[in-house]
């Protein structure tokens, strides 16, 4: 089987260079006849490639080789990704992507269109770079039904976190670092706003829920407001806030999708999640909770997740076994704010009168405190509450100014 | 397609249980046509069962009937399990199961017969239980050269090691307790003595280096030694003892296969890992490691994994899916006493002049502490050295006596 890889950016080229240091690993533990990297299609020139007569520029020498069976979509971004992805699949050739963007937005219509044509259509590496994670939902869970599934998403976020945890960093000090490190981009924005953690949720939920879910239906907050006030706050609590991407089945089964910081109890598995490490938890009716850990990201770990794929695409030929979900239905996604949870709350402008009036609204809280709190701060832990109402009843208490507002978790 | 069950005990009745339950969910997220529960067989009687019309007592009956296409086997036990489970794949049936006993004697041969019989034999549950591992190092991994797999690999002696850890309990005491709550046998030795372990390493290590290893060929140390004394030392070093289960690949391409108590560093995700838990590490040379993570037993986990496997063989009717590895080489198998390591050491009868004599033997030692320590114990940790070499310079020194031993992880 020949393979063909469109963009060769940091992952398309991680890719190449897997396929080609574990070829002979690949074809053996895999029973396959062959496995040769063929073409490789960018606008860029690599004259000093070790792989540079494999290079052209024409969608077309790889749309219309017929030996081509197979074809690594890494250059990212909905368009032109989508428009090339339809053609090969149209023609019967199954396409292998880590471009999370474009699964969350037309996953549907793309595995649908495989379908069709009795191919396959792959994403092991949109989510969670290298952790198995698409698979074992797929197939490994299929005898349970999917409760929730939640996780740390985003690698860049989780760094920038880790560093206010463990030193104190502000998050802007962190985000620096970050950048410096390669762990960010220059312009930070989709992943410190979660935007990059809500398409790989709608990817999650998509496969856990059988649903389309589009990025617009995630509620998304990122980590801008998250302070070093809130991070010792949450310590004194025995946790520490993490951005976490989950999706949650309800009684009537609707499902609750959303990206925010959480307050996660320090003995969970996500909590010790640290750096640009990922973590997904999966919570089934039979199974209990499952936590997938790994490189959520990096050249090599996301390649070793797009090569898997490949190979799977490779042994089951002319053969679909991704199962396509169901079309996206608005009402399938339920209000957030009608969630019961725990929260964590941090308040200015707190007195005593206030004090009492928030103790009585609100009821069963836990106080916490922390080292040089000004006199008019207050943070506490409700009992399970909605957010809805519990934005009420801190809405009615005059003058106090509520700082952050953070569910606190059970994972 | 219709399943048979061999074996009603907890697994096989939680197999059942989940094939009633999730039904729907399973027949629908999988696309399958019919997925129907048809016989179960198992020698004593229970008359009032809800499925009480389905129980013989005859092989037979499973074995000839041409409407049974997938057969779980969750009885226990190499015989008769392994004469059941060859005549059913010779007969072109399926065959799941959780019995890690039989996979670890004759996986090979059996995976052989089902590949020459177009069908499968699938063994999820054999490791880790609930958490999908054996799919994810098969399909996911495959583009990697795995370099290490390590876990924690029975939920019974973590549960022990827990207790040591977090109540200061003694052995006997946290021993006694698992017995009370279920989590270990009355006779408790094949999990307390590293075999049930040692099993699933080799299947680990079957699946991740693709040469058949026999539980005879690992080195199996259990916890049966391991003392608050321990637990304390190591703690003052920032770890803690977990039974670990392990196959590293050596670089002349041999394997190390190992079950022993080790000293985990907290920052791990195995670290974490407390009660019945269990955790797997792989490590790939591209993906870096992923951690697996979940309830390592249990009826409903289990089952989840069996059902799993069920729905797999369905989908993959006549056609196989798993990749026979290949047969046993002795040679394959490397002596574990040249593995480079770093090494946790407690002695007694240690005084001035033997100190002197350890620390001019050994050099780079981190001495530890304890609270009320024995005026003549000793502990440290060493810099990286095989175990023979320690074992040979420790013997030097007259009148000291080694009370543990513990390698060292960087996991």
């Amino acid at each position: 089987m020949k393979v063909a890889v469109i963009g060769y950016g940091t992952v398309g080229s991680g890719v190449v260079e897997v396929l080609m240091k574990n070829h002979d690993t690949i074809v053996c533990r895999n029973s396959l006849e062959e496995l040769e990297l063929k073409t490789i299609l960018d606008i860029r020139d690599f004259p000093s490639d070790p792989n540079a007569d494999k290079f052209t520029k024409d969608f077309n020498d790889i749309l219309n080789d017929s030996e081509i069976g197979v074809v690594v979509e890494t250059m990212g971004g909905v368009h032109p990704a989508y428009e090339f992805t339809s053609q090969l699949l149209s023609k019967g050739k199954s396409v292998v992507t880590s471009n999370k963007e474009l699964v969350a937005q037309k996953g549907y219509e793309l595995l649908l269109l495989a379908k069709e044509n009795n191919a396959n259509y792959m994403f092991e590496a949109s989510v969670g770079g290298g952790i198995p994670i698409i698979r074992p939902i797929n197939n490994c869970l299929s005898a349970n039904e999917i409760i929730e599934i939640a996780g740390i998403l985003n690698g860049t976020t989780n760094y920038i976190l880790t560093r206010m945890i463990e030193s104190g960093a502000s998050l802007d000090e962190a985000l620096n670092e970050a950048q410096k490190k390669g762990y960010a981009e220059k312009d930070p924005t989709a992943d410190i706003e979660g935007i990059d953690a809500g398409r790989k949720i709608c990817i999650l939920a998509d496969l856990a829920f059988g649903k389309h879910i589009y990025p617009d239906q995630v509620y998304t907050c990122g980590i801008r407001d998250i302070t070093l006030e809130d991070v010792e706050f949450v310590k004194s609590f025995g946790g520490v806030i993490k951005l976490i991407g989950s999706a949650k089945k309800l009684n009537d089964g609707r499902i609750c999708v959303q990206v925010r910081p959480s307050v996660i109890l320090d003995k969970s598995q996500l909590a010790t999640t640290s750096g640009v490490f990922n973590a997904i938890l999966v919570r089934g009716n039979a199974l209990g909770d499952a936590v997938f850990y790994g490189r959520g990201a990096g050249k090599l770990p996301t390649a070793s997740a797009v090569v898997a794929d490949v190979i799977d695409c490779v042994r089951n030929y002319g053969r679909t076994k991704m199962i396509p979900w169901a079309k996206n239905e608005r009402d399938f996604v339920a209000d957030n704010f009608l969630l019961p949870s725990r929260f964590y709350v941090r308040a200015y402008n707190v007195n005593d009168g206030s004090l009492a009036e928030l103790e009585r609204a609100i009821g069963g809280i836990k106080v916490l405190e922390r080292n040089n709190q000004r006199s008019d701060e207050f943070a506490f832990v409700t009992g399970e509450i909605c957010e809805r109402d519990l934005r009420q009843k801190l809405g009615n208490i005059e003058s106090v100014e509520i700082k952050s507002l953070i569910p606190v978790t059970d994972y």
